[in-house]
């Protein structure tokens, strides 16, 4: 079996390919019994679409792929920390698991803004692993900033 | 300019719509400058799609009619209280205004379960309007529940 590292490098891959189309550099990847079922990236922008964060692109891929909208045993690698929008959803889909790497504080629903997770009676309560290559998943997501705004003072 | 009861009495037929397909009643429709701009009910078993629920629906719909995922100076009625999931989506899509019917103990997102307006550092805070056509709104709603078990039943 592969570990989370591996899994979140596979996330940091589908985080660069949100760089080339300039969108927020986030990326996801779904995984069932080991096997990747679905990867994506954060296409906001380009689709015009409010559900084209990584986590949901992701989550709709494996809804198509496993022909239902339940998640169970599935576990998604996040290279930041989902808003209560995807939080919301992965919570809905029952996953089993949500693994992510940094922090988001202006809006993370599992502990920087808000933890949804305290909601009284919600019927699902995913395991939460967070940290895993923090480094590299907020650096990316710095450097896009970084870059972005020297872009615009130009 | 037509009043809110009006627009959720609309609300309230797109929720019968979702009856027929054997769907948890619950309706949207969501309006801007007094123009009904997207009308969607509860989609998420046909669909096999968690993004089903009747405003995500309405939500993707805004979005390809204004050909943006930005919803500013648009209202959502909705028969229900949305879930977290619809909830963070309507902020996220900066939406103005969002009217619903009934309180939704078990997942309602801004009074009922939790209330996701109370996360630090959010950027959008929509104005919240609720008890419009309750009755009829969580009547639907607990009618179809005790056919459903009614059915189970025999």
């Amino acid at each position: 079996m592969k570990n989370d590292e591996y899994y979140m490098s596979l996330a940091l891959k589908e985080a660069k390919k949100a760089l080339l189309i300039d969108e927020v550099p986030v990326g996801a990847i779904i995984v069932k019994d080991d096997k990747i079922i679905a990867r994506a990236h954060n296409t906001r922008e380009s689709k015009k679409d409010v559900f084209g964060h990584a986590e949901t692109n992701a989550i709709r891929k494996a809804n198509k792929k496993l022909n239902a909208w339940r998640l169970d045993g599935c576990i998604i690698y996040v290279t930041v920390e989902p808003c209560i929008m995807c939080g919301g959803a992965l919570i809905q889909s029952r996953i089993e698991k949500i693994v992510y790497g940094a922090k988001d504080l202006k809006g993370g629903a599992f502990e920087s803004s808000i933890n949804i997770l305290e909601a009284k009676n919600i019927n699902h309560h995913p395991q939460i692993i967070s940290g895993v290559l923090e480094d590299e998943c907020s650096r990316i997501i710095s450097d896009y900033f970084k870059t972005k705004r020297k872009k615009e003072e130009k």
